[in-house]
């Protein structure tokens, strides 16, 4: 079949789902496009380093167009969706472009969800892209500096306070290297102030932290974020998030720093289809991953909403590559007439780190704790990133930080909206 | 004598004349303060490297707070100097903090000269700073992607056409660099176009490349770039930048991306001391590098004009760090009474680099070109960084990028302003 004839399959964002799509479509006679507003993937689970001072966002981060260099049946399209004719089975893109597809895989992932107070996303910014992660990077060592700079107690102590909102995983590590930050890599570098007197707030709504792993874990969790002298407040429900700091149910948190690590909700793929979303905006999906009454379209990852079992399908990146993977099975299968297969998720397990010789790992009967955890999730995460490049750069700066105690990456570079 | 009542020394600028006053004195009984608008000092000489996705910013920069960490007489102030009251002897701060000072050193640097059109400055920006080369970055990689995307024949040319207005050596280095992200990096990641195309000029006002150095080695480096596909220029004026590419007095070039690298200015000093400066605004001063009419105040590096036996002292990095570390000896003999000396510059030699295997050095008697004048390029290089962190860093992206002849840090991140 000649190039130009074969079925187009355009796969929309180029995460974990999207990239192991168009790689499991390699070979296949299909002309694959791959469309993402950024010309790189992003290993999002290392993004709260980059927001700490540790990596380097180019670290995490990989052209696209360089993974799909060799697969010769794919090409990288830079641009941002700006809906879907379904049925002139047409991408539209803002710039005008149109992308036909025969297939499409929706795998634009998520972003963050304030409950219906987008107003709070300006002082209290989440953590999902680079842009994103250089900012509260930008936020949180200019905090420091600017209670270096103040005379005042009162400014001293608002700029020192940290407010993280959100116990799960994002929440916990962004504590845990906040306050490894102040309390060992800044400890030495002010001459006014004590970075150690840094007062770091993680307000969770539930009653437990991590609340996706067994309650043995989360406690260990909050044992030692408390030890690292993260103050942990939980059943709080967050009423206002401004300036000044955060108003709780139970009483105002005064903090210059705010991050936000509660909820994160669907990309617009459902409103682009119209077709029915859960409360967070996911596409809901047919137990093969297709979109009901959309012949050919596939949603994957944090776009889609999938229980198997009564279980839901979880947020991470694992479930996304699978989910990805499916979709271009069930592509190939329908290529070759036969029926499709519903998604089977195999969940390995929950990690989280908290801070040096401290992380939790749960595979299910394998339930790990503290040090060994820690190297485990070290080791896992270094294993996933993409290439020898990327995981000598960040194997040597994660060794050098362990032995010094330093983060290389203190730049307070570029401006801040705010 | 109590540190409170100690000579207070005011050092402007973190650069390479300032870090090294403020190192030098290191253990004298003054009180230093460095002040500076960035918290990081910045290895300007790789900055090029940044700009063309080779490494990440913080590869080649240091908090100024961890490299004066253990110095215990200095302190560091992030923050903008918006003037200095020469009598009441105090550095102003933009945010109306005031700095006294019984001894001042300029260290300001220097930033790009216009030629009278500061408009110029937003289509061909320069590269002194980070948030330059992250600009620069940005422009050239997605010129790419804008010829890729285009249909249209004309807009494609435009794209990868890239004027480079300056042919000293940042000027060399961008365009040599250019040409290997576009022939090397590049060349497999497109279906559209062909990133070899690209059409790289190197515009120059004088009748050879790198002026400074002997034309032996000039003609050198025009033979490598013009081998490596670079269109050198020369005996060319700019009459104009815009949108759509740079007018010369012999017709106009037309490009997307446009890159000054000619003419630097220094940073506003003479302006805030009200004393006399060159055409280039650099303060005029004494052989021993003091500010004529002001007791106490020096300049260093790009900010002062000197000229040693009818040679001025060129505006490289060995001429700033031995500069300041002169003023900080002149403070330490005034201090102790004793008459101050004259500067006397030790000129080591001129680097500068084109491409794979391919630099030029001349170290007066020793002149080399070529495949050692590049790994010593490399070597010395390498070595004035500081830290093995960085070193490691470096030389390891270093190696990647020449066994794999790729660029690691290819990152289209942030917003530009244009």
């Amino acid at each position: 079949m000649a190039p130009e004839t074969r079925p187009r399959v355009v796969i929309v964002g180029a995460g974990f789902g999207g990239l192991s799509a168009a790689r499991a479509l390699a070979g296949a006679a299909v002309q694959v496009t791959v469309v993402d507003r950024r010309n790189f993937h992003l290993f999002q689970p290392l993004l709260y380093q980059v927001a700490t001072a540790g990596l380097n966002p180019a670290d995490i981060a990989w052209p696209i167009r360089s993974l799909l260099r060799d697969q010769a049946n794919a090409e990288v399209v830079l641009g941002e969706v700006s809906g879907i004719e379904r049925t002139a089975r047409e991408v539209l893109l803002s710039d005008g472009r149109r992308l036909p597809y025969d297939y499409l895989v929706l795998a634009t992932g998520a972003t963050h969800n304030y409950f219906g107070h987008p107003e709070w996303e300006a002082v209290a910014p989440g953590l999902k892209r680079v842009d994103d992660a250089t900012l509260i990077r930008r936020r949180v060592l200019l905090a420091f500096e600017r209670a270096e700079a103040s005379g005042d107690a009162e400014t001293r102590r608002r700029q020192l306070s940290f407010v993280i909102i959100g116990g799960g995983p994002t929440g916990v590590e962004m504590a845990g290297a906040i306050a490894e930050l102040a309390r060992k890599a800044l400890c030495r570098d002010f001459r006014h102030i004590n970075p150690g007197d840094a007062r770091i707030v993680l307000v969770e709504g539930g009653p437990r932290l991590l609340g996706s792993f067994p309650p043995a874990l989360s406690d260990y969790a909050h044992r030692a974020l408390t030890r690292m002298g993260v103050e942990v407040q939980l059943d709080r429900r967050v009423l206002a998030c401004h300036e000044a700091g955060v108003e709780t149910d139970a009483g105002p948190l005064p903090a210059a720093t705010l991050i936000w690590a509660a909820g994160i909700s669907a990309s617009p793929a459902a409103r682009w289809l119209v077709v029915a979303a859960d409360r967070a905006g996911r596409v809901q999906v047919e137990d093969d991953l297709s979109v009901p009454g959309l012949p050919g379209v596939y949603a994957v990852g944090d776009t889609a909403a999938l229980s198997i079992g009564g279980q839901p399908v979880p947020g991470i990146a694992p479930a996304a590559k699978q989910a990805g993977e499916h979709a271009a099975r069930q592509i190939l299968r329908s290529l070759a007439g036969a029926p499709s297969q519903p998604f089977r998720y195999r969940h390995h397990g929950n990690l989280a780190t908290i801070g040096r010789h401290a992380a939790v790992i749960d595979f299910g009967r394998l339930r790990l704790r503290g040090g060994l955890a820690w190297l485990l999730w070290g080791l896992v995460h270094i294993y996933f990133l993409i290439g020898a490049r990327n995981r000598l750069l960040v194997g040597g700066q994660w060794l050098f930080s362990y032995l010094t105690f330093g983060r290389g990456a203190r730049l307070i570079a570029g401006s801040d909206p705010r």
